[in-house]
Formats: structure tokens, C-alpha cells, sequence
């Protein structure tokens, strides 16, 4: 991975994806009314923890976010950004979500690139490039004590990018044809994938029969904090 | 640990607690009315998740979740059962709790056994094999935003037989007697343990005069979202 | 770190850090009607959290809570100290804000020491060592199902106090003067501004706009789940 751009694309494109999604993360926290701590924190779980659960988990340690100051900063400047000016932000939100999805895409890509890089094996890495480009956002959710947007089916796909991007990026290994403009071929098919689920409104199906019954009984047995469908 | 039991054996036991676990974490998912990616991220995070966390602090990354390509498509048959059957699961409901618990004696047993590989002391040891065999279950209730069900006092113990097979693996070490025959035993142990809570309704008490006095005034300055009680 | 104080000291400033931490997560887990078991969680996790989170993002494996038994069985003796006393303990809830404060200066000096002797850059210690006085807590809020402390603005600032006191300990190695008194010296600066946001209800900021306009209307596109603020 260190050689597949120049070191510096490399690195900017890095800043870039850990930006949009620490922006996610301080609107949130903005949302939720947290002090300009909790702002931060929020932000740099959002554009760190993806990356920083891939390392832990193939024994790259420290991790990335822990040495390179640039990765450490970016989070904060995206603080300062959402603390002044929320409000604007969230008037561009659909410009967020583009930048979002374009980290979506990025993530995916340089998550299964390095998880294949430290030894695992195609199938592991597709799930390492997922958990990059979304692990960030669960630990977000998480902290905010909220369900994780991942999981939500009201929510628009964002695991099937992911998954397809990695999946491309494994095949590309596979064919020996991991070049940077291939590369960038996989995380733009993520990216569009994305952009295509947020402008249609793709989603995903929820469990047989849930989907269409509304008189369907919630589960026997269940918790008693299942949402209500209809 | 690998020479323990055949490695077909070992492989089997390992895929068989986890996909109960997962079944678990997919109906959970399937009650919160989860999407199917949903389902899938809460089997896999229940099945595998317990081990995860125990390889990850013992050092032993990449953990087996990510080295076994097994470990990882167990949790989407699960998905795919559940997302099908998922009333008919939920009707058999007693069934699932059975396979559970024998989740637990074996995650129990194993994770016990790998940590003090790893050069843990007998009593870390022991505290890896109850994270191995609840870890999976604590990061599906936190996912799904609920109260983990293991610190709940309206739930039937399931700390206590884990607990107890993991001590019974390390008095086996200590004693240099551990073997197939005396493992599963201590499997056996927890499994039955745990089915007897269930069976009897077993509750470990709560804090002091809390269990009692049902006048007893909520904490002052305690939280505003404790629950009531009596 | 190791010969910065003499061994028994240092374990002994551990062990009483550990401790009150404990009794933070004993207390929360009282107040929301956890069983004996979750107390006991509760307690390991809030103590131990922070330093295994550390531990684990730099490498440092297995970690110090599972390699020194007096870690471990200190929140055990947490949980039955508040298992039977906690009305008692909630009334000296003060007493125990002193004790916290004294085991977050604690933690941000021995969490920054222990980072930079496994090799990351001063800012990324100093952000180590806000994890280690800060994570403990954070875990226990998560795992009862609560919105972290550390990020809420209606709660006392905890991060200033932690990084004021890294950065000093970051400055005392960047001037290669880390030593037991002047090492103390940050802990007590931590702990001392701890005390005084306490004393005076220090609270950082919320976004910009935010903490004036209570007409200000909840961020369009929002969670609907956004707490109503005035």
C-alpha cells in the first residue's frame, strides 16, 4: 500500500476520507448537544475507529491514527469547522453524504488493500475493508448511545458498497492487477454504488415476512423495546 | 490447544458454538427489525466477537475469526436461517436457549485454554475464558442498544457457569490433567449449570437492601434512567 | 515506568487509581439494577477499561490488568465494598469525586509514560493518556446503555483536567525531566483542576450558537432522538 500511490496522494486521500467522516461524527454530537469535548471525541472515533479496529486486528501496532500527526489533527479541524458552523453544514448535508460515501469508498479500498497486506486472506480482507469504511460509523452510533445506522433497515445501503468495492479490490489481487488507477476504479464503484442507494433510496430487505406483514406480531418473547413497523 | 482434540473434532465443537451464538445475535436483530445486513453484522459479531476480544488482548492476531473461513461463513447461515425461519426459531425458542448454553460450556473451556497457552496465569486465564464465552453476547446487546443481558438481574445467570467450567479448566491445568475426556467435562459442567438457571430460574441478587425494600428510594444523584423496581 | 517510582509505590498508586474507578462503576451498575455479577463487570471493566484499551493500541500484550492479580481482584473488592455499603458510598459521593479525581491524575501520567515507552510520539501519548484516565468510564457508560459523561456538556469538563495533565508530563519528556516529584507535580495539576470544575461546575461550551438560542430549532435532518435543550 505504501508504494501503490505516491506517498503523498497516498496521504492526502487518507486525510480526506478521515475529514468527511469526522465531520459525520461532529454533527452528530452537535445534534445530540455534546460540550466541544464530546465534539471531538465524536469526531476523531468517526474518522479514527475504522482504522484504528483494523490494526488492532491484524497486529499493526501502534496504529496508523496514532503515528501520523496528520491523521490526529484532521479530526480537530473538523471540530472547528461543525462547532462555528453547523448550522451551514447541515444546510450541505447532501454535499456531507457525497464526501461520505467518497470516504466510504476510499476506506474500503486501503482496508482490504492493507488487511492483505499483514497476511489475510482474500475473504478476511473484503470483511477488513468493510469494517474500515464502517466501523468508524458504529463506534459514532455507539457512543452516542444510538443503534448504529448500519444495521437500521430504514436507513439507505451502505454495507453493499462497501462489500462490492473490497470485493473488487480482492479480485484485483487475485488477478495480480492492483495498479493505482484500478484501484481508484474500485473505490469509484463503491463511491457510485453509494451515491446510487442515497439518490433511490436503495434498502435493504428486512428479515421474511417482517417487510410486508404490518399485522405481523412482534416476536414472542422478544424485547420489550422493539420498535414498532408499519 | 490444536492437539487437544483431533482438529476435526476441535474444528466442529468451534463451528457448532459458534453459529448458536450467532443465531442468537441474528434473532435479536430480526426483533429490533434489523435489515439483513443488520442481521448479518449482529450474528457475526455474537459468533465470533468473544474470541475476537480474547485474541486481540492475548496477542494472537490475526485472531481465528479472520484465519478460518468457516469461523466467518457460520454467522451467515445463521443469517440466512433466521431471516427465512425466524418464527419458527423464535417457536423454538427453548431449543435455541439449549444450544446456547452448550455455546457457553465449550467457548468457555477453549477460550480458558487458549489464554493460558498464551501465558496467562491460571486466574486470567480463567477471566478469558467467561470474556470468550460472554464477550460475543455483550457486544451483540451493546450493538443492538440494550442493556447487556449478563449485567441484568432479571436474567438467569450466566456468569456463574462460565465461571465455573473456566475454573474447572484451570484446576485440569494445574492438575496436569487436561484431556478430551476431562475438557468436555468441564464443558459439561458449565452447560449443565447454565441449563438449570434456566430451568429454575436462578437470579444472582442484587445490591444489598435493593433486593428487599422495594420502597427503598432511588440512588439520589443517582441517574434519571434507572428503572423502577418491585 | 517501571523504575520511575520505586515498584511498590507505583503498584500501590495503580491499585488505589483501579479502586475508585471501581467504585464509580459499582455505583452506576447499583443505580441501574444490576445483579451481583454486573457489578462485578461493571466495576472490572470501569477500572481496568482504560489501561486495557492502551494497552492493547500499543502493542503492550497481554495487558498489565491481566499479567498482575492485585489488578484484577481490586474492583472485586469494589463490588463488595459497594454491594453492601452503597447507600452509605452514595452518600460520600463527594468523598469518591475526590478519589476519581485522584485516579484520573493518576492514569493521564502513567497512561502517557507508558505510551511513549512503547514508542509513539508525544502528541500521541498525551492523546494515550486521555484515553487511560478517560476510557475506563466511557466503557461503563456504554455498557449501561448511557450516553458517555466525558461528552456531555452538562457534566463537569473531565478531559481538560486529563490533557492538561499529559501534555505536562509530554513537556516533562520533551525536557528529559521525568521524575517521581516532578511526575507527581502533573498528576497533582490533573487532579486539582479536576477538583476546582467540580467545586465551580466548570462546563465546557456547546456548539456555537447552541449554548445561547434555546429557540434555536433541532438540527433539520436530525436524530430524532436529539434531547430538547433550555
Amino acid at each position: 500500500m505504501e508504494t501503490l500511490f505516491s506517498p503523498p496522494l497516498q496521504h492526502w486521500l487518507d486525510i480526506a476520507g478521515i475529514f468527511v467522516f469526522a465531520v459525520s461524527g461532529a454533527l452528530l454530537a452537535v445534534r445530540r448537544n455534546f460540550d466541544v469535548f464530546g465534539i471531538a471525541v465524536l469526531a476523531e472515533v468517526t474518522g479514527l475507529g475504522g482504522g484504528l479496529f483494523r490494526d488492532v486486528v491484524i497486529g499493526a501496532v501502534p496504529p496508523a491514527a496514532f503515528t501520523d500527526l496528520g491523521y490526529f489533527l484532521t479530526p480537530l479541524v473538523a471540530t472547528v469547522l461543525v462547532f462555528f458552523l453547523h448550522p451551514e453544514v447541515e444546510r450541505i448535508n447532501k454535499a456531507v453524504s457525497v464526501f461520505d460515501a467518497a470516504g466510504l469508498g476510499l476506506f474500503c479500498v486501503t482496508g482490504t488493500l492493507k488487511a492483505h497486506e499483514f497476511g489475510l486472506s482474500l475473504t478476511s480482507s473484503v470483511v477488513m475493508g468493510l469494517a474500515t469504511a464502517a466501523g468508524g460509523g458504529v463506534l459514532r452510533d455507539v457512543l452516542a448511545n444510538e443503534v448504529p445506522s448500519l444495521l437500521r433497515w430504514d436507513r439507505e445501503i451502505y454495507a453493499v458498497p462497501a462489500i462490492v468495492g473490497s470485493s473488487a479490490v480482492a479480485l484485483l489481487i487475485h488477478l495480480d492487477a492492483v495498479r493505482p488507477e484500478t484501484a481508484v476504479g474500485a473505490a469509484l464503484l463503491a463511491f457510485v454504488l453509494r451515491l446510487l442507494a442515497l439518490r433511490y433510496n436503495w434498502r435493504a430487505p428486512r428479515a421474511w415476512k417482517r417487510s410486508s406483514a404490518t399485522a405481523d406480531t412482534e416476536a414472542a418473547g422478544g424485547t420489550d423495546n422493539a420498535p414498532t413497523h408499519g
